[in-house]
């Protein structure tokens, strides 16, 4: 039942899905993570940090619906429940409990960093051969690296 | 640094905290599980199930970061980590891959009912000690069921 | 085919229906009262009465959802049908023809009063054991005694 | 106290608010059984059916408004109370308890064609003679029968 | 330059468009005696009259371009230039200084009676020769018997 | 499977229905060649053009969604696919290229008229028999002639 | 009955008021010298005058009201009635029937300059003894200048 | 740390600071005695009064904030809190207890007056060296004898 | 004239009533303390501080609404005058002038902490006789428990 | 008159606008054959598949105009006329008449494949000299075959 | 071509435009810098800076149209072009790089005390000659100084 | 303090943001140049070019904002100072005084011009290597043609 890319082998698109469902993984484990330390941040910097991780997590979602929703496109299941996200994802997770302020700002970057390394990969994976996920993927990348900026920036 | 019920005792408030917390866990799988359901489901019942979903998803987001901020509002951490949810959901998955409608139907059912008996065990366990928390649970319950209804509706 | 309150007995479920059936078909007859005199009002304070019914007719309708809702959610079939109404409501009628403004505001008092009544009531035959149930039926009381001290007010 | 339609005679107002009053008593109860059935419809179509029945309704309470406040401006007072709802509605009742989704798409679709035929008699029996009234059934009937092409093409 | 009904005479259209000019010319006296009764009203009933004057404007505004385009559709000029609405109007008008809240409500009703009164008139005129113009005044009939139950009500 | 108009005879409502295509076949055309201008117009009033055709286009499409839904109200499938339009359309072409911005006023002003004179032949044809299709009709007449009143002014 | 600037004399007061009924007159005659332009402006500006003359409108309704209820503020009557408009407006009239769009951005400057001048006067005649109904005549020329800046712009 | 004003010396500022706590005090005051009396009030004009309390409580919140963050500006902390409210407002106070629709007309009345006195009294002190601070002065003069009209008229 | 609760007796009533009213006091000083701190906070925390102070403003008017509200329902008179707020205000006060912004964290968490306890403390006397009372002051809790964990985290 | 790409070739141009143009052609026939589906589909899912039509509707919509505003930005004129979408478009056209909603599902479905194919040969014949175009090319692509998964999902 | 003040010699209607175009070059440098700011901002009150800045940005772009359409209404043509803003801007640029967030918040200060300044300034050399243009100078002032408050209690 | 692109070489985000940095600088010209021709236009095209102009400055301040924030991701400081601009600007600036409607269209249809010569040849120093910058400069150049398709059309 593939739906997308009919001019391409049946390789071609699972090796895509394949690198999506790795991306996917990493943005439903941002989205948690990001809710986690969205709760348990103390410090100065609360009002500021707790705000902004919100929508990191909006965003998070967003992102995690478009590459699930282009999975499906090209005729693959998707896969987001908990036991892939703990045993696959590529991004380092908070710790338990309270979490200062900085330490948050700081953890959130390195999340950040990892997930656009791992788009960037599944895009030079995709070689050019799937315009349309390539597109989703520099979206993700564009919107995480802004998000970067901005936590950087309060921690310089 | 407890911030709610200061009359209460040390202990009270822990234990109320901690029944939130197990409540929180399901409510952050429901979430997930939704959400994989909402992309995999197949068959003629598509559209609605599919819309539904993403409506129960929404609760599920915001009824778990009700009960988390209440668990902070006690002085508690609140966790919502993948690797807390996988050893402490009481919800069943969804399998992996394609899901049929009317098997999505009958399975989200199941973990509605297990999220509202632990909302019940939750308030029984509370016994009348903390009215504020009570009033998020009961809350849960009511959207919960009245979701359940709706499923069950369309599966009778 | 019950869904809600898995836990309870059948007899208890079934008890809690009924509890809240008697309350919808009052709501229901609360909103063809309502619209009935918010048509015939005549008098001095035309335009504050009529605006008032249509925001009350608003509630009403809402009220009667919710409770409809929660009994199917409790497995059972809702009634709100004009024989039914017109057989059991626990309302007194507004006449026919046209009503002065004075006559409307006692009226809808006489009206109002008699659901507080009935909401009361269903809440001490639950004794407890639907907490869900118990929390739609105060939202109703707290509802319902603001508009009577509207329409008293008006009246005094 | 006849406000509009100083040109016609009494006889012809108090005729023409006769017609109205028929009508208005079918979409009150058009809304009354619209809303049993919108909450005890049970099978596959359950969301479809049950998000149009609330469309349905909101028609009904619109135009039945519409009615009952041309019948006002002609100087008579409009009836919607459940004795009379009872006793003179000329669409046919949904049956107690829960229903399936394909008969209640057959029963809405007599209850539509009920509405439609007591408003195209109206109009014949007004005769031209208050346009202002004809415009608002010929609205009622456009309706009707765009809600009436959608049910049945979902039973054809 | 006539735009619409190209298959009627030119006789036929300028018909249609001096029966409209007439209706136009009451419809910006009664926006501008409606906004002076806005301004001048005195009474305990100083509120409700002054905000129902205020949505009659906005209706008079509202039906006198529906009116004015209407004859522009026609290719004729409209005009609502002071002078003429002086020298044309068939609306009785308000007296100068501050009136009480009931000298409002009559003289309200009588300006009501009077466009009520010529749009039909116009319609009679029109002899279902120009449809499109039919509709507008009986749009504007339903409009202003409605103001006029509601003034008639207050001052019952 | 005729749904409305059920008192009436099937001729009558075959003929109501035919009538209605006739002007489905003109408003898709309206939409196609308006859109043609509103990207190929070129001159000094290019803006205001490009505008008022999209807001053109926009009325064309509300009014095809209203007739086709009628169409299917009466029982009878709508036909608006290329090939149909292509033969049975009244309205004049615009021609291939760019187009000067009067000459778009000239031509978007005789497809208007066109427009108006198909819906003026259907409303004789019903003679009366369908009023909720005229009523469709006469609010296209009022619609196409304001557009045709504005084109017109610009092109004086 | 004076209600604002109980502190100043009542000859001040009674002076401040007619100098803003001045002003009134021409706010409202220049809305309905805008409108009739707006009706029948011809040529090839038709859409952007058509568009600019609501807006003026608009803005004079609402100058209108601003005036009007400060001379009510001042325990004075307003009057916007035709005859006092004819009588004692200082802005020229546009002519009987269609008019180029050239000679309207002409005509309509001409009013605006009459409105600021009358202003203007206003203001040295209030000698700084009312501000506030001195900051109301600012915002009107503020405005109204803004206007004349824009017609003349187009008018160059 | 004086912010605003620094061409003006540090006793100029000091002055105008001094003037406008002494309004923020008024305003604050209004909005309390404003929603005591929203709350209080009975009688047949319950709705209309009921209302235009709010309204009027909306306003002394806003200009309260805007006389308190000018304050600000100047470099002066201001001061709402209740016991300078109690020992420096200069608005009558309404009673303990219900009150009747008219009593609150005229109570409202006076202490619309006494704010209207105290911006005039501070305008004039100000003498022209603090224009910002004019500016919002007039702008709650304005407001505020808008609603004083409205009560008024009410009353007479 | 009471109106709420007509089953109990006057003395239950009254109790409530007298509850609420303490509760009253507080909120509405909550309201008038936190916009104090919102106006004269200075510090590096001063915009994060300064729009949270606003929300709670917000909460805090929205809370003595509902509150005096259905003081009004039980038929007692509501008292927010300065003088009663000065007396029986039970949340320590903010000193006069600029404030820092730890300071406000620390002082605002003290004035939340009294809010809650004296809601917890009237629950306690209500002892389950008036649910709908109760239902206000949970929601009280629950909204001043929350803003708590929010001021607290800044000051960690 | 190229407007756009100065720095390539007038072929090169001319090239990219033709290869927009067949795109043009196929989502104006897609916009035509989904209304002709829209109102014609009868069938147990008519509700779910009427609804997404119109969805897909608008995309078509939406797309042609970015397509046609692209060919126009490149110099060229863009063609969307009856004749030329019944001579070249691309994608295969439903039947007369009514038509089953499992036959639409699957006619959508092979529609959308056709437009995916001649997006990707436009892409492929571009060449990477043109990205503006490409990328709405890409953007098509994307949402094309997102809406062909849910068509795909509800007929597997 | 003086559109505004014909009262006014040509000489004065100069001066206040050449006034004007002062203060506009200083706005329109206070949004260039501002941005440069709003980018450039390090610090750990990063979001705060940021937020305020994007704030101050739209308020200078509004305020700048504000001063600009006021010249044109005056007759004269306005300057915002980055030659005359780098040669007549009077207040102090922020340095090339990153800049730390206090940094930031004491050059903002200085920036808006410059722009009062100017204001000031003008509005002395007008001399009450222009009231509009003061009154846009006032809300220039009050507005900069709000900021100018806000940034310096940050900075406290 | 590089936060994107860690994978890449110190070397290439450099380049990079020097590319994006030159498009900053025209694009924030663009604003400027297009605001002085927004307030300074004539002739009789004045309300349409007034109007896209302002469309085309909201475009240019989103477009620096969406490079400026990338330039930021790329950890370089972003420049957009008067200075800057006058001195690296490559869009040829408008002249001074007013400026005939015609010249504006050829005017900015050259400046439009110039910022999409300059972002192609940042996307081919690109060369691929950094395909989120590439993809806001495409999002550039569509935006910046289709304005430019729209000026050179109403100049044709």
């Amino acid at each position: 039942m593939r739906h997308a890319a009919q001019v391409a082998t049946k390789d071609a698109t699972e090796k895509a899905a394949s690198e999506l469902q790795a991306v996917l993984v990493d943005l439903v484990d941002l989205g948690l993570q990001g809710k986690q330390a969205h709760w348990n941040v103390v410090g100065p910097l609360f009002r500021a940090v707790h705000l902004e991780l919100d929508e990191l997590v909006d965003d998070a979602h967003k992102w995690a619906d478009e590459v699930a929703e282009r999975i499906r496109a090209l005729g693959v299941a998707a896969d987001g429940r908990p036991g892939v996200i703990l045993r696959e994802s590529g991004i380092p997770s908070v710790p338990e409990g309270l979490i200062g302020d900085c330490d948050v700002l700081s953890r959130v970057g390195d999340e950040l960093t990892a997930v656009v390394a791992r788009c960037q990969a599944a895009i030079e994976h995709l070689d050019g051969r799937d315009k349309a996920s390539e597109d989703i993927l520099i979206g993700v990348i564009k919107g995480a690296e802004k998000h970067l900026w901005m936590f950087r920036s309060q921690h310089a």
